[in-house]
């Protein structure tokens, strides 16, 4: 199998080829003169821009695309939307197994243990600026949607003082930052005299390349069409 | 609604007495002369002979009947299936909700991580007497039967010495033991780079009596059949 | 043994009396004709005027004294101080063993792993009111005397938003409030390519009374002065 | 400060060299012209013999060493003892900051917590051949020294059938083998109602270079004598 990779010589694209090999997959980088009738599928971890000016570039062919590129503006989904149209197209903000495993079981279990209490706790290394980070507002919106709350609504992003008792409807954060952690997160749903705790951890970023050359061996042979990383693991 | 309870004034019998006025149920003996048309479920925490007796008992009409009783010959199971067959029937071993959501994540989890390598972790008090304990044996058999394993040929009990690698189907199990721990279950899906953990902790008994409680009134307009306790909290 | 119990019949005069047998002592509730020549030692439950009075009633005896009651003001902290010099005195906020050693530990791990970033994680039922609570407080003071840094200048009590890059003087907590959790702590210690976790977990609140009893059988012989548990578990 | 490096090329060789700037070291290859005089201390992650070899080389200067050499046999042993006595000498199995904390931390922790039961856990990738692995061993015996006892006698490696009741001074030890985890222990002092969870997760393996500078710059100034990781870490 030959994957076009559009991003080759930055993080991801080098972490694709780190692990290219034990997937049993051929990366190229896609050239300006790479043959796209030569490609099974299309990899994508480059810009808004660049994006859009690949979509443009095979929107004659029926090319699988997948693509992890995040931060486009309204105009340029509504653009890209028209132009994967014709294919099969996979983009995922977060490509690791186990963070899309976890996010569908913290759906199904949120659904099942109604009446148990809902927290999110994630930790990550010193460096990281932003608190929660996304995938923990990823899996908070898991059980939101399962319990049809609005998580802007239930989020209580921190406690301290006198909060009084907890309501029923809250989603808890709880965020460590410290050393060098890669990325953990337990969804925790308390209930009355018992509990669960549904963990990820990651050790290193090549699980996301490993998750974007699952999703794009799976997309090969897939219909026209919308998909995520859930399809890729569950269907 | 009220529910009749075999085993009333057993161990499991006083669990339930004290959870009823939370899930807003009544519960009375079931006793020779209890008029069983008055009731809307029935309950059964007493032996195979005395699940075997209130089946017969009740086998005109079609009340819903939930019961933990366990250790049934084959013999007694035959006899039981042609007496329950013409009422919502439900037997469970274990009536925890987060046990059994967990079983269902497990089983789910285990389809979607085919290369992470499975693992149970358990832990109860210093008087148990087997290793594992039942509950980790039906959580690895949802990880078995996920993966079209025979947990019997796959799972390792104990490593010690020389052991050498671990091989790809392999189930390991790890078994603690000490102080009043009353039951802690851990499922570990290792994959390269990544894990999922996923996690129930008991704290107290009174788990399995809400399960069998949220059990007898999901049952109360079910129709004939039977069901199990991932129909309960996964329909 | 003979300890007499002020504050016998409250909350935790009842959990003494559970777990006295055990511990092979004999609890008598203290009354007004008590006689203390008979005690081996005095544990007091009670409040801060209950306490007042019989230190004032035991002050010619040296009969040793456990409390575990809170909330004194200045004034009264001063007039105890002079009325329990003449007998071994143990005061506790927290009388659980688990909590005691793991106070210590955190002090210890704080000196030695310069460099790790300290986050202090706790978890309690939904009913309570504050955050964090008395024992996370507790640790984290252990950790930042051990550190030479004020707690209150370098607590961080929640992040969210763009908190940017974590300082490294920085004590953060996370408070998960829900379900029936007891009480569970955890200590992270957080370095580059490893961390430690120091976590206590409280199942039910007998411990307290079992840490009451087990400060008061050691104190029996000791000198005059005052005592604290890590007195009790350390030397 | 320069350190020389005997298996400079090795693994452990580079993971020293790719951490010694942000130790502020220098590092240089310990070669056959290499002067001795212009070094601080020397690193040694060779060879029984290369370790005999450059201890006899070094035999006339008070230079500084550490070594993580290991499998030596007796006779080795004896010889390197009497080349060592001239100089700050260290010895480790395991350079790791956290471990070596949580060492001491667990032998604190076991006299500390008597009656309570202990259990040690270990995590390893799946390609480890032996169970449990050495470091699992090196807390075992940390938390059996405090308790005086013989920990080959306590040792319960692996709980599998009817095993009965836990017995009091039992040590069981617990091995989980998958993915891709680098080492994770966890030892547990499960009490009546609470229990203590001391755990160390390494993330790589920079950590023991980490560790073996930090042994190596605290050394420096230090008398002729044996000294630990315990030393540098706790003194």
């Amino acid at each position: 199998m030959k994957i076009g990779v559009l991003g080759y010589r930055g993080r991801m694209g080098k972490a694709l080829q780190s692990v290219a090999a034990e997937a049993s997959v051929e990366l190229v980088e896609l050239l300006p003169d790479t043959q796209i009738g030569a490609l099974d599928a299309l990899i994508d971890f480059s810009s808004p821009s660049g994006l859009l000016e690949v979509a443009q570039r095979i929107s004659d062919s029926p090319l699988p695309l997948v693509s992890g590129t995040t931060g486009l503006s309204q105009d340029e989904h509504t653009k890209l939307a028209s132009l994967v149209k014709n294919r099969p197209f996979l983009h995922a903000a977060n490509f690791s197994v186990g963070v899309n495993v976890l996010e569908h079981l913290v759906e199904l279990a949120a659904k099942a243990t109604r009446g148990f209490d809902i927290e999110v706790f994630e930790a990550h290394h010193r460096h990281k600026v932003d608190a929660p980070g996304g995938t923990a507002i990823f899996l908070a919106e898991a059980a939101a949607r399962a319990r049809e709350l609005d998580l802007q609504s239930v989020a209580e992003w921190g406690r301290h003082g006198q909060v009084g008792p907890r309501s029923e409807d809250e989603i808890g954060f709880q965020v460590v930052r410290g050393g060098s952690i890669v990325g953990e997160h337990t969804v925790f749903f308390a209930g009355e005299g018992e509990r669960l705790e549904l963990t990820h951890r990651a050790q290193d970023r090549t699980i996301f390349a490993r998750g974007a050359l699952r999703a794009a061996r799976w997309l090969v042979d897939k219909p026209t069409g919308n998909y995520s990383m859930r399809d890729v693991l569950f269907s």
